[in-house]
């Protein structure tokens, strides 16, 4: 997998990828990241990449012309799956959208920054506009980084330990049951005895049941349509 | 606003940091962010701060005694309003809480990783959890810098223009309109006449039922109890 990323803050984008499990993923040949300068594709001496919006108002809008060339530069050079834009209107990424994206091959994804891009970037180059959440960001860079650190996990061979990811909240549409490790005891606070009993189906029945509890408890709406 | 992050890959955060929103905020004297080595609050020689999880399964677990010497001695220094933990069964982030978390005063953000952090130290610390959203990370370091970027961007002085971040979307409980900037026509896609028209109070009028066409298309349950 590559991921191509297009952002007017570049160095924002520095540390997510060079001290996270991409890094790792990077090292092991099983994905690749690039982070691309829009200013580099800007057509003008000062590097303009934003204008003033069209009918007014405060903020600026990202022009079309250096994105497209951007676009169609990398696409000229391969095949890419998606172009996604990272947006707060867009579609809701979820763990189900980072499993089908950690199937893709090579996808591009576009940083919206100020009040966002001209939209008829939208219409002519995104195949995929995708929202982290329900809140405005000063930027698509961090959402970029959220999606790109949620596929690229997913990719059999980069974590350490594969059954790891399997077990996290949302695989199996429940939260994650509480965890403990040493000490047993701190400070009057003692970790639950079944899990000292080395008895492991008890165990693995506790765990279950937790889970349960507490998907109920937080999240009821997850759990709509399921008879535990 | 002062936010202390609590972290075991205090290098993921350099760049969100250094180049964002964020510096801008530090540099008007608006908001202190200060990332955290969970590491140096390691009491073992080799800067243990994990261990294997008790009922065994795959993933570490982080350890109540660094978490709560690292806590206890920023608690020592000033007050906090909240020790939030990024966890993905937290309460959903959103522009609401953004808003809300923004009036704040101090604030102690814990970064979970591996399997998470031991159920005790949410228990004895934690006053919120927080998810940005129905995915997992490999770790909270993302969510973390999301929370802070959100959050310190609705700081009243640190956008250019204080008007900017009352039209995005959510604030009103509607996405943003379409926004277009120079060129007027670019390959044959040109901008909307309306918003060349120079009638300002038609234009207020055209985005505002773009913003409503978009909400219901895109996110109805946004209109839910609205009357549009």
């Amino acid at each position: 997998m590559r991921i191509d990323i297009i952002t007017v803050v570049p160095g924002l984008l520095d540390g997510p990828f060079a001290h996270s499990i991409l890094k790792r993923a990077e090292e092991k040949g099983l994905a690749e990241v690039r982070v691309h300068n829009l200013r580099d594709y800007s057509t003008s001496r000062q590097k303009q990449v934003d204008d003033y919006a069209f009918g007014g108002g405060a903020g600026m809008v990202m022009m079309i012309e250096p994105i497209a060339r951007c676009i169609e530069a990398l696409q000229s050079e391969r095949e890419y799956d998606e172009v996604i834009y990272l947006t707060p209107d867009g579609e809701t990424f979820d763990q189900s959208m980072a499993n089908e994206l950690s199937l893709k091959g090579n996808m591009i994804m576009l940083c919206g920054h100020y009040k966002g891009v001209d939209e008829r970037v939208r219409q002519r180059f995104i195949t995929r506009e995708i929202s982290i959440g329900d809140f405005v960001l000063s930027g698509g860079e961090l959402a970029a980084a959220v999606l790109t650190d949620a596929i690229i996990r997913l990719i059999p061979g980069v974590l350490n330990d594969e059954t790891s990811a399997l077990t996290d909240s949302f695989q199996d549409g429940l939260l994650a049951p509480p965890v403990y490790t040493r000490p047993a005891a701190y400070d009057g606070m003692e970790v639950p005895e079944i899990l000292l009993s080395g008895h492991q189906a008890k165990i693995d029945d506790w765990r279950f049941e937790q889970s349960v509890r507490r998907t109920k408890e937080r999240r009821p709406d997850l759990m709509e349509g399921k008879d535990f």
